[in-house]
């Protein structure tokens, strides 16, 4: 017999997961022990273990709802304007690298990928969608006149998503590094590199 | 009684402080125990303790041996043509991004960064030196008539900055990149954000 409601259910599983997420960016992977993430979301480790069989799981879970929520950005921009949409997706990466938490926790993973071959295939699965979402929008841009023609969409992607890496890792090393106050520069950043108007010599 | 020779001591220090980096690369700072870098550098736990009194402290002399060799990086382009020495460090980059040990040991350094403060206040003083580096080149490079004289050496060399945290942060989530095949692609980039040729329209 079923008793637990389908959306009850994933919202609690989400509820862990945020939970998860706050404890493996504060005290990273090898530190956190379920009993920090049952007391961060509230629960007690049998209730936990109902949704995750373990810590592994619920790291692997946090790691596959960061693509979900990915593709779901990529998906609202897509009927945006596509120079407005990549510059959008710029102020939300923004955002995102401004949230402390968020930042840590980009981290953990990138080092967590380097020590788990599961981890390291989400990984790349989030970062390829990332890539082609990026692709795209430059795709979309230079069809419409407002990317230089010239560049590859492709290394262009690759390029662009070097750059939300390092931002990322530029709020880690460097206290004096404010993202929201970067924005004007950033927008800077990709109208030099992209934009046709801006061709260097060589 | 002095019985060991300065030199020696210096190159033994060294050679721990490599094998570590390389414990450290592999494992995370988490799960190296100093017996594995006993067995990787070759020598007994004495020995290594009348060295260094812990893993925290072997750690953190890994980060300052980064942080002086990345002093001696720039010293050895200060005396290059500025625009040269600029385009030099991202390919000494490209080569470090492309050594795997080297950027997971950087990936590791800003996840323990965020976890303990030494560790932080090392990284810190590391990144100021390579914008300050940095800065110095953009600056002597717009003296020089080679970069645009409307951008601020401060916050390029931050971007700058940022674009080094990126790449390697991509060698490790994207195992098709492989930083020494974009060195064409990373010299366009350069080229693109910071010539005076490069003017976008906003």
């Amino acid at each position: 017999m079923r008793t637990v409601d389908p959306a009850k259910r994933e919202a609690k599983r989400l509820q862990i997961l945020a939970a998860a997420a706050r404890c493996f960016a504060r005290k990273g992977f090898g530190q956190t022990r379920t009993a920090d993430i049952c007391a961060e979301a509230g629960m007690s480790p049998g209730n936990l273990f109902y949704y995750f069989g373990s810590k592994q799981d619920i790291f692997a879970a946090v790691v596959e709802q960061d693509g979900v929520d990915t593709e779901a950005l990529f998906a609202g921009l897509s009927a945006a304007e596509p120079w407005d949409a990549l510059t959008r997706f710029f102020d939300l990466v923004v955002d995102l690298a401004a949230d402390a938490d968020y930042a840590r926790l980009a981290l953990e993973i990138s080092a967590q990928a380097h020590r788990d071959e599961r981890i390291a295939a989400l990984v790349a699965a989030n970062d390829r969608s990332v890539r082609s979402g990026l692709a795209d929008l430059v795709a979309r841009a230079t069809g419409a006149g407002r990317i230089d023609p010239g560049l590859d969409p492709t290394t262009t992607a690759t390029w662009l998503a070097t750059l939300v890496d390092g931002l990322f890792n530029r709020v880690a090393v460097d206290a004096g590094f404010a993202p929201e106050r970067e924005r004007e520069s950033l927008h800077l950043i990709l109208a030099r590199l992209l934009r046709h108007e801006a061709q260097p010599e060589s």
